[in-house]
């Protein structure tokens, strides 16, 4: 029999449903991934190929070379304007698409991620985001901004190389606010944040979480959007990922590269997003939001139920696939 | 330079990026799909194999033949259940899996499509969709019933053979909630619904519409989400599919036909999801919600940007696009 499970974060129920449900073994990847290069010369992300970039907008250097290296997105979803146009005439609501879209670039080598990357070198990947993130949000027509990786073709990239991506927005995207919207109103009900309460939840029950240290801890939250869906949340409650410190920055290296692994040997590194939740640096001290990094691994499709209801069928149960993700030997 | 536009349905803004844009034409489908025969021995859902599915619980038969079949999905996400249980603790909010999981099989041939069906059979699958509506609402722990379609593997389905899917909920979907609560505040604001006015302002401009007929009209909306993303909206206003009249079904058919034929000729058979958006029989006479059929082809994929904002980069401009379906011969 299928349950219903309530993902509070979302506001909508997730359908777990052990009809259709597979072994976690069974979301292996079969299909043979090819075995990359360090350097490719046609790809335009490779060190030595700087000069196939637009002009670079920071980087992190170790011995005179660098190891992490921004650029502006050369197909970019939005663009640096100034002069910001907002009209609105019945139906017709637009603005100018005014914003920033970065490619971070993770590393100088073509074949590594950050599964396979010593700790040290996620963590420049981190520091990088932390710091693109401030300055973006700096720019005064930027109102969000929202920090991702995509890795592999069903995850939406054809780039082989490790990079990450940052986009700077002129609004707040419509769901952010819902969701903001559903955070307060938990916090008025119940007098305390909806994402604290989560976690210590998930802390108490312990068969959910994969890994811990410190300062955060990673789990397949009870309400589980698909298989493998892992949610990364700070034990230090903040509203915003800017506010993360050195040794907090460590520690997400530490798990998030952990967890990528993992995945990585369990399941055939299959592909992957995942995306950096935070309200603004303005929102920093607010009680009600928690900022969290969720990896979202595109082991199915969403189909024309989820398209229908925006509910989804999760073909999984979350205790098994953290169990079957705990037993993997790094 | 990109521009954002407000889809006033969904409540959120979408990027028209003609950076990424590709000419419509780019978007055909080049990998070649395999040629089907009319008759497949391991098939389920083929005449001749009706011993493969559960009992059926409806067809419609055409000289002592069936021509389309509703049998239970044997991989159902919800189950018949009379018992059923809501509980909740904490952040553990559940409850049983209740619903009716069904799948339409549109045709007992193989290898067709409501693309290449004639008008009277597409008429048949969509009288099928109103009778199955209604009696799944009569089900007295079923809360919301979908209708949808997944045609081809990067929509979700491995089955070949020609079928929809029909699913009661024991739950109204959040996402609905919020679509209802934007509507009646837009019906409120306004003092007319959303969607009449949607509809009234793409008729005038004209430029987005694809075909129309007495009952309804198909068009790319102003703030597609995605290449290709159609609505067609019923010309008179009613909150629920299950209001359909027979001189209705038939122009449905026929429009829906006329579309799913122009992306199968124009794009090469593209894998594409539809859904119907609807409130249930006993919200009919609302007058602030409306229900229509959406068309998402899978042309794209989503990726971190959408998963991480709720946001869409739309890649197309849907008036190009729309000059593109006019254009295909027929």
């Amino acid at each position: 029999m299928s349950e219903l499970r309530f993902n509070f974060v979302t506001g909508d129920w997730v359908v777990i449903a052990p009809e259709r449900a597979k072994r976690p073994e069974d979301f292996k990847i079969t299909t043979k991934k090819e075995k990359l290069p360090a350097y490719v010369a046609t790809c335009p992300l490779c060190a030595g190929n700087e000069k196939e970039t637009p002009p670079e907008t920071f980087r992190v250097e170790e011995n005179g070379k660098w190891v992490v290296r921004v650029v502006p997105n050369k197909f970019a979803a939005v663009n640096p304007e100034t002069n910001v146009i907002r009209e609105s005439s019945g139906i017709k609501k637009f603005m100018t698409g005014a914003g920033m879209h970065e490619v971070i670039i993770d590393s100088s080598l073509h074949n590594v991620s950050i599964a396979t990357l010593p700790v040290k070198d996620v963590e420049n990947i981190l520091f990088v985001y932390k710091k693109r993130f401030c300055d973006l949000y700096k720019i005064d027509y930027i109102e969000h901004v929202i920090i991702f990786k995509n890795h592999g073709i069903r995850a939406g990239t054809s780039l082989q190389h490790p990079h990450s991506q940052i986009v700077g927005t002129p609004v707040i995207p419509g769901r952010l606010k819902d969701r903001i919207e559903g955070a307060l109103r938990y916090y008025d009900d119940f007098g305390q944040c909806l994402y604290c309460l989560i976690l210590k939840e998930e802390l108490n029950d312990g068969v959910r979480i994969i890994s811990q240290n410190d300062s955060f801890a990673a789990f397949i939250p009870y309400s589980a959007l698909s298989p493998f869906h892992i949610w990364i949340f700070p034990k230090r409650h903040s509203g915003c990922f800017g506010s993360i410190t050195d040794s907090e920055l460590h520690d997400l290296a530490k798990i998030l590269k952990e967890i990528l692994e993992r995945l990585y040997v369990g399941l055939g590194d299959p592909d992957f997003n995942y995306v950096i939740h935070s309200l603004s640096p303005s929102e920093c001290a607010v009680k009600y939001f928690h900022w969290y990094l969720s990896i979202v691994t595109r082991v199915t499709r969403t189909a024309g139920f989820e398209i229908g209801t925006g509910m989804y069928i999760n073909p999984s149960i979350p205790d098994s696939s953290v169990k079957f993700l705990k037993n993997i030997k790094l």
